[in-house]
C-alpha cells in the first residue's frame, strides 16, 4: 500500500468527540443516551456540526437517523455507508454505539486532510435507537432509514417515562407520519456496502491482546424465556426419591445435559451457546423441607445459523421428554423469540484481513454475539462487515474500557478500507 | 391372640373427639391450633375432659403437657407412654398430631370397656408445642418433660404474634420457671417404652394401599440452607462457553451428579434422600441475556444414620471443588444445620409387626421423613415404636386425607400393644 492511501484517522478530533460526548451525557458514573431523548439528540448535533465543520454533506430522514457525506469521484455509483448508534442504555458506557460514528468522522476528517478524494460517495450514519432497553425492541433507527419499521413500535411507550416513541419522534423534530407511510431514505441497491464498527462487548480480544476484531457474523438468538417444569410440591424427607415429581432435579438434569450437548456441537464447528441466565422456584411456595414442584427458567441458544439452534432447541425437546418421562414432571418451554442471524459479507472480511495485513494491525476473526444494526443492513441485503475495537469488561455498563490506541488501529483499518474501495 | 387381649378401640369416641376438634379450631379452610394458642389449649382441655369421663389420671407439667392415666396392675413398673402432639401448623389439617391423642384414649376407652387392665400403667400424653412454625424449633413440649429445653428457648417470640414463648406458657396457666429450673416430669428410667401413633405424611402407604405402616426410624436432616456458588456476570452471546463462569451451569451439573451419587448410595440399602427444594438466581440481576453471576440453592440430606447423611455431604463437597475447578466458579455450601435421626426400638417393632399379622392388619415397614417426638424419647433412651396410619395429600395442610377406617385399624394395633404388653 502506498503512503497515500494509508491514510491515518485524525485521532484530535477522535479525543475531542469522546470527551465531548462523555461530559455532556454523563448522569452519575454512567452514560445516559436514552433514545430520542436529550443525550441521543445532544450527540447527534455533536455529529451535525462536527460534519458540518469537515465539509460534509448533510441530510436526516423521517426517524432522524443522520447522514453525514463526502463525495465520490463518481456520484452514480452506489454509496458506501459506515456507522453506527449514538444512543446507550441507562447507566451505560461512552463508547457502545458512538465509536462507529466517531471512527467515521476521523476516518473521513484524515482523508480529508490527506487530500483523498474516495470512489464514491462514503455516508457516515450516526443512526438512531439501537438499543432495546427504551423501546423494547432493537434497531428502529436502521429499520426506518429503509422504510421497515412496524407500525405498531411507533405506539410502544419509552420505558423510563411511559410516553410513546410517537411523541417523543415528534419532540426530536421527525416525521412519525412517513416513518409509518414506510419513507425510506435509503433504497439497498444505492447502497454498495455498510460497515460499522463498534466495540467488543465479549472478553475474546481482551483474552487474546488483539486489538482489532473482524466479524464473522452477528449470532441470532432463539430464545424460550418462560420456560417451566411442572412437577408436584412434597416433603422432603417423606416422600420417596422414586415417588417424586421434583422440579429441581429435572430441570438440572436438562441444563446440565443440554449444556454438554450444546458444547458439543459447537465443537464440532457450528458456532453455539447456550445459556440458562435464570433459574428460579417459586419463592411463595419453595422451601428447604419441600421437593419443589415447579421451576421456571430462561433457555437461550446463540449462534451464527439458525438451523444450529434449532437443531440444539430440538435437542432440549427430546431431554425434556425423556427427563419428564423418567421423573415424572412435564417440560413447557412456551413461547420462543427469535432475531435473526446475519453473516458478515466474505468479500468484504477478505479485503478487511488482507488490508489489515499490509498495515500491519493484528486483527482476529470472531462472531459478534450481541446483535448490531449491521444485522439490519444484511437482511436488506447490503454487503456488510463490522470490525471490533478491543474492550474490557463488556459493554451496556460504565465500566466499559477502550483503549484509545485500539481504536486509532480499528479507525486506520476502516480509513483505509474507505480509501482503497474501487481501487484494489 | 384371645377374644379378651383383641380390643378393639372406642370409634364412637375417636369420631366425635375428631368432628369437635375440627369444628372449634378451623379458621377458614385449615386448622388453627397455635402452640399455647387458643386452638392447642381447646385440644387439650377437650383430651383432660374425655380422660376425666374414663376415670384415667390426670397430671400436667410445668410445660402444660398432660398425662392421662390408666393404672395397671403393678404400679411399681415403669410406664408405657403413648401419645403425640396437639398444636397444628397455620392452615394445618385435624389429624397430624391430634391423631396420636385421639388413638390413645380410643384405645384405653376400649380396653375399659372389656374390663381389661394392663399389666403397667399406660399414660397418654397429650404434648405440647411439636411444630417449629411457631417458636422456630421443633420439640417444645417433650423437651421440657425431660427438663431439657434449653433456656434460651423461652425468649423466643411466635410466628404469629411476637409474643415470647415465657409469656404464652405463663398466660395458658403453665410454670416457665419451673421449665427454666429443667424440672422433668418424665424420667426416661420411669417410662418402660413410647408409642407415637401419627398420620403418614408421605406417599408410601397410600401408593401400597396399605392402612399401617411400622416406622424403622426417624430421619435426620443435614442442611446447607444457605448454600451458594459465584461465578461471573457476562454477555449470553459475546462470552464464549469456554471463558464462562456461569454459575447456573455449575450448579445444575453439581445437583444433577449428587443427585445420582444419593440414589445410588440408597440404592445400596442406605437410607438417604437428597433434595433441592430451592434453587434460584439473583432476581436483580440475573437476565435472560446474561451467564448467571451467582446461584442460591439449599442442599438438603436425610437418612436414618448420620454417617450415611455425612458421607452424602462428602460426595457433594467433592463435586462441588472439581466441577468448580473445572468451571471456573467457587461453591460455598455455608453453615449446615443438623437434626438427629432416630433409630425405632427393634424389639418393639417386630412385636408390633407380630401383632399386625397376629390380628390381620396389612403393615408396612418404611422410615419417617418428618420428625416426631418420639425421637426425643429415642435420644433419652426411652425404647420408642411409631405406627403410622394411611394419609392422603400429605400433611401440614388442609387436604389431609385420612380414612377413619385406617385410623381404627391402626389404634386396634396401638391398643393389642397395650393389652399384651408384659403378657407376650
Amino acid at each position: 500500500m502506498t503512503a497515500h492511501s494509508r491514510p491515518t484517522p485524525d485521532m484530535a478530533l477522535a479525543r475531542s468527540l469522546f470527551d465531548e460526548l462523555a461530559a455532556r451525557t454523563r448522569v452519575g458514573r454512567g452514560i445516559l443516551r436514552a433514545s430520542y431523548g436529550e443525550g441521543e439528540n445532544f450527540a447527534h448535533g455533536l455529529a451535525r456540526r462536527t460534519a458540518e465543520g469537515l465539509g460534509l454533506e448533510i441530510a436526516t430522514d423521517a426517524a432522524l437517523n443522520l447522514y453525514m457525506t463526502m463525495p465520490g469521484k463518481d456520484r452514480t455509483l452506489p454509496r458506501l455507508v459506515v456507522g453506527s448508534h449514538m444512543d446507550s442504555v441507562p447507566q451505560g458506557g461512552n463508547f457502545d454505539g458512538a465509536a462507529g460514528v466517531v471512527a467515521g468522522l476521523s476516518a473521513l476528517a484524515g482523508l480529508s486532510r490527506l487530500g483523498i478524494r474516495p470512489r464514491r460517495d462514503v455516508t457516515v450514519m450516526a443512526i438512531r435507537a439501537e438499543e432495546a432497553a427504551w423501546f423494547n425492541s432493537s434497531y428502529i433507527g436502521s429499520h426506518a432509514a429503509f422504510g421497515r419499521l412496524e407500525p405498531e413500535a411507533l405506539d410502544v411507550r419509552r420505558s423510563d417515562n411511559g410516553r410513546p416513541l410517537r411523541e417523543h419522534l415528534a419532540d426530536a423534530g421527525g416525521d412519525p407520519a412517513a416513518v409509518l407511510r414506510g419513507e425510506s431514505h435509503l433504497k439497498p441497491e444505492a447502497v454498495a456496502a455498510f460497515i460499522e464498527l463498534h466495540i467488543e462487548q465479549g472478553p475474546v480480544l481482551e483474552a487474546e491482546q488483539i486489538p482489532v476484531g473482524l466479524v464473522t457474523g452477528i449470532r441470532g438468538c432463539l430464545r424460550y424465556a418462560h420456560a417451566r417444569c411442572h412437577g408436584a410440591y412434597a416433603h422432603s424427607g417423606a416422600a420417596p426419591r422414586a415417588t417424586r415429581q421434583d422440579a429441581v432435579a429435572a430441570t438440572a438434569e436438562l441444563v446440565h445435559r443440554l449444556d454438554g450437548a450444546c458444547i458439543a456441537i459447537d465443537q464440532k464447528g457450528e458456532d453455539l451457546v447456550f445459556t440458562v441466565g435464570q433459574f428460579n422456584t417459586d419463592p411463595a411456595i419453595a422451601a428447604p423441607s419441600k421437593v419443589a414442584g415447579e421451576t421456571r427458567f430462561v433457555l437461550d441458544f446463540r449462534g451464527l445459523k439458525e438451523a444450529t439452534m434449532r437443531k440444539a432447541a430440538g435437542v432440549g425437546q427430546a431431554l425434556a421428554e425423556e427427563i419428564g418421562r423418567r421423573q415424572h414432571v412435564r417440560f413447557d418451554f412456551g413461547a420462543e423469540s427469535y432475531s435473526y442471524a446475519a453473516v458478515m459479507d466474505l468479500a468484504m472480511r477478505a479485503r478487511l484481513k488482507g488490508l489489515a495485513g499490509e498495515i500491519g494491525i493484528p486483527a482476529l476473526e470472531l462472531p459478534s454475539g450481541a446483535g448490531h444494526d449491521a444485522a439490519v443492513f444484511t437482511a436488506m441485503g447490503v454487503p456488510s462487515a463490522m470490525i471490533f475495537v478491543r474492550n474490557a469488561h463488556g459493554s451496556h455498563n460504565p465500566d466499559e474500557a477502550m483503549a484509545l490506541a485500539d481504536f486509532a488501529s480499528a479507525t486506520a483499518l476502516l480509513a483505509a478500507y474507505i480509501a482503497r474501495d474501487g481501487a484494489p
